[in-house]
């Protein structure tokens, strides 16, 4: 399972002080923290800095690579932003996100072609947001098929379902999960298509909200997804990653969940 | 989710001895507590008292209907222990369980058919267990049909894919949860068909089987799983039973979710 660390997002308060301030201490504190707890990316997000966006990005990477090894997930509504971050950083970034929407992916795929980095899609397009795993499935397929005509390799390609708030249509998250089972079954001989999602948004609006992500990403791994954006210093939720990818087969002779056990990760 | 209730079973200590001092008062209250909890049905299992087991069965049926109005899930290796039993049960039971085996097959067919009793179907005949999960919708598919033929209703049938421990064969787990994903496809047309499984064996052997046990159930609601025998006591576990039903489209604007959170069962 692949974990991007989803902390230095500065619609978070603690991040976005510690950017505001370009305090590189309390940054690199952070990136430690996550890659120590698993990740494998880290995800950095200055959007709530509009017109600053592009320099409070580039100086993000810059201070969280002078801490961790693990590269950034280059988050950012704004491709411009994207392009200098990418500039500055060191390593096969992820780019997150492209989408079929037409002016997105004309400034994205130029950036993501090239096998130099890897790239989240999103399954949306000019229609807008998808309305159920078909429409999803259709929406992303498409993309697809326009990212590997533009030259990105397959396995470069991590596939985000977009899950909607259950709290505002109870099928919001039965559409993610079919999403990705549609795409897999279609994408089956293409075995190195990735699919990644963020958890928090399946829950938004309703009270213990730790427990309904944790829930959707099990049976998110149970339809195939194989990466998510969340917060890896959360120990009930990394210790169900563990514990599902012991389930699901992932962990053979459940060794990292043995050892994640050993080392008091398991709660 | 039908939760049928675990904890009256002789196998738990406390249990065993509620039966062998005959201790109604203790079966009654823990019979209440399981109904409370949500169970649908009570288990009843006196598999341990082996001679003993056909009028232990019976006086706890007997006891457990006292308290509570929920109906039996009669439980034995034993046929003529059922049939004693069903003879004193009230209402319709669901008997645990039938399998593909001949001679089980043969005895307990006479006491299921007729519609009086639902039943659980083990996808388990006479060359043993399930080795992946065609073979084991193999075997369950068979047993439907032959119980079908006998004059079972489908909507009376709890097909259990009969889940074995991920520390001997990592994938356990997934064979069980590919039973449930064929044999749902297969029988679609017959939406009445219903899917069951004992939680505890995918954990055997592990460190904080609790974790996998929930972990597990997540995953295989999310194949089609509509019921469990599990310990309606265990909070995290219900927690997490609340929590998939609204994940899973299967609670109207999550209103038993909230229900739950208002009652403090969600932790």
């Amino acid at each position: 399972m692949l974990i991007v660390g989803e902390r230095l997002n500065t619609t978070r308060r603690a991040a976005a002080d510690m950017v505001a301030r370009r305090d590189a201490e309390a940054v690199r504190k952070e990136a430690i923290r996550q890659a120590e707890a698993g990740a494998g990316y880290i995800d950095v997000n200055t959007g709530t800095f509009l017109a600053g966006e592009g320099d409070a990005l580039r100086w993000l990477v810059t201070t969280v690579q002078e801490a961790v090894d693990v590269p950034c997930c280059i988050d950012s509504p704004n491709p411009d932003a994207i392009r200098a971050a990418l500039r500055v950083h060191k390593g096969r970034a992820l780019v997150n996100s492209i989408t079929g929407e037409t002016g997105r992916f004309e400034a994205l795929l130029p950036l993501v072609r090239g096998g130099e980095c890897s790239v989240v899609a999103l399954c949306l397009d000019d229609a807008g947001l998808p309305a159920s795993a078909q429409d999803g499935a259709s929406k992303g397929s498409r993309l697809i098929d326009n990212l590997l005509a533009g030259g990105v390799r397959i396995e470069d390609i991590h596939v985000d379902p977009l899950v909607r708030p259950i709290g505002a249509d109870p099928g919001a998250a039965l559409a993610a999960l079919g999403t990705i089972r549609v795409l897999k079954e279609k994408y089956q001989g293409s075995p190195g298509l990735h699919f990644i999602c963020g958890l928090s948004n399946v829950s938004y609006g309703l009270p213990r909200r730790s427990l309904l992500n944790r829930t959707f990403l099990v049976a998110a791994m149970a339809a195939g997804l194989d990466g998510a954006i969340l917060d890896p210093l959360d120990g009930d939720l990394m210790a169900m990653v563990h514990a599902a990818e012991a389930v699901l087969g992932q962990d053979p002779n459940c060794r990292r969940y043995l050892k994640a056990h050993r080392a008091g990760r398991l709660g």
